[in-house]
């Protein structure tokens, strides 16, 4: 039977910048919490958030799969049991984006940002941890009635206020019908 | 020599929704604009603020190029010089983002946002029409301080009160050398 | 520990169309061979030979997963572990061809001779099943020394006589180091 | 009114490797062609057969469009007036393969078998240079009945004794309606 997968999405590591520790202690907890609820976790599969969330899938005993933007494994953290090195660059961003049955924002930069647009585009439910920093707090100020990102209304972005609230509002969305507002490939409507 | 390329992205049309006529009529301008001032227009080739720059662009006797999101030339509007079906939906939106010198926004739904946040991850340079709706205007709430989409400060994004003022800053922008943060086939470092 | 994949590229179903009873009977023992080894089996997921490795795969309590090009599991074959719905349409062939630490390719048409160039361009190594019939029996005729796919000589394309060899082949061939010819996210030389 | 647009596709340059003067002749002289007859060039944009063709084409006063591997333009031939930095590494190739009306193959490496499997995925008609070398005068081996890339008989490949002659053929295929048998953004149905 198929397994259930969450996508854990947020900051990137970059040299000379220190991430927050309680940025990172939420991402290993969703990791954690993903595991214990006998969820995949899938994330870009390099460092930062994703390195934390991949760590505790792992403690929990838990599949953790990354999508490498680099085309070998030189980039990827140690905690991914199935490693997959796109060679897509910051396009490999559109794989956990869109082949999650739902997403966890955890702060984020301009990647997490550009992940949610393409989860929204295909349908993906999306949770944010609120006070995670980054795009996860600021993308309220932006949105159409504080919960859609644009007049198409197609999903909602959710909010939670703790990694096991998360963890519970995604595996509660990824059961739900999809609304897609999107076009890949197998719809032929406008999508823009 | 090569053409200077400027690309307008912004509302797609959709079934059932009638976009403003100011909204359509600031495209076609910006499209004139761009061709008067022998610059090239780069659009996603479908409806709406798409087909309308294209329309202004043509009437100018400039050079329209569209990406198309279909495999074939069916849905392409007819104001467009080149029409290429790249066959990749909305992944077609990395191309304009990418591939242009400077891109100005007019309005915009979630996947003018997704192609901002393209466009900031290598770095060129992004003028969003003040007054326009859509992401246009709501963006601005949620930036790093008014003018950035991350922490990284990669590029700014600037603001045009009218269709000539966009492009005048499109162009000059264009000129800049870029400083980019992206990951792309030619860097191998983190860009999440 | 990262997990070895093991990737099986060959026919899809069609409608209308019965691919031989051999050519599934030997993609499933295919599938049984990676997993009684341990390997993780990936494939694109849907009909015809890869979802006769995936059977395969899971009647010996192995991992299948499955690179679908649809954006959606509508089309997904019954027998994967791991469904990731890419709404790359054919693009998606390279997730198969780049991810894989080895190929296995089992009759095919023009979608496998698709993936055999990308797995050549980054060199992943391929195990072509002799007597498969397809692109696996007719592209000897076609190779440079009866071995390589062009002048630059980067991964020899091996064969083998059974499921077994092919295997066999494959989990040796996936611990050697590459040599890559291609451009992708972490290279900037021509790989044209 | 849209333009008709003629891909040439063939061998790269590389460090260390000589490209025989015939070879780049023929290219040349096939971008000429294509711009006697009043078509757009479209290629890979880097070094070899690509920059020869565009040479050939701006020498009649063509237009030359250029799709890069790279996100900028540091590797771009001299020779376009449209250079599109599309940051895809290898995976641009879809482009020229897709987005043409039609394709001429010249000699050719793995690169441009990829081209040719994608063209004949969604049925952009190809023709070869005969006598060009590499996967130009190897592929006819690995023919089914000597004409078409699989069983399916999507697209004939052609072949053509001159440059003339290949333009010739290339702007008759052009106007034919296409027999596609791929899966891209606006078909459902299984393309593998």
């Amino acid at each position: 039977m198929r397994k259930t997968t969450i996508g854990v999405i947020g900051n990137a590591s970059r040299p000379g910048v220190v991430l927050p520790a309680a940025l990172l202690e939420a991402a290993e907890e969703t990791g954690r919490e993903i595991a214990e609820h006998g969820a995949v976790l899938v994330t870009g599969g390099t460092g930062g958030v994703m390195e934390a969330a991949a760590r505790g899938a792992q403690e929990r005993d838990g599949l953790s799969v990354g999508f490498l933007p680099q085309a070998d494994h030189a980039h990827a953290n140690p905690h991914l049991d199935l490693a997959f090195p796109t060679g897509m660059g910051t396009m490999r961003n559109l794989l956990t984006a869109r082949c999650c049955d739902a997403l966890i924002m955890i702060g984020g930069g301009v990647g997490t940002l550009n992940e949610l647009t393409i989860a929204y585009d295909v349908g993906t439910p999306v949770i944010a941890l609120r006070g995670s920093g980054g795009w996860s707090d600021r993308i309220v100020h932006a949105l159409v009635d504080g919960r859609w990102l644009d007049e198409r209304r197609v999903a909602e972005l959710e909010f939670a206020g703790s990694p096991a609230a998360a963890v519970r509002l995604a595996l509660a969305a990824s059961t739900r019908p999809r609304r897609t507002g999107g076009l890949t490939a197998h719809t032929g409507h406008a999508g823009d």
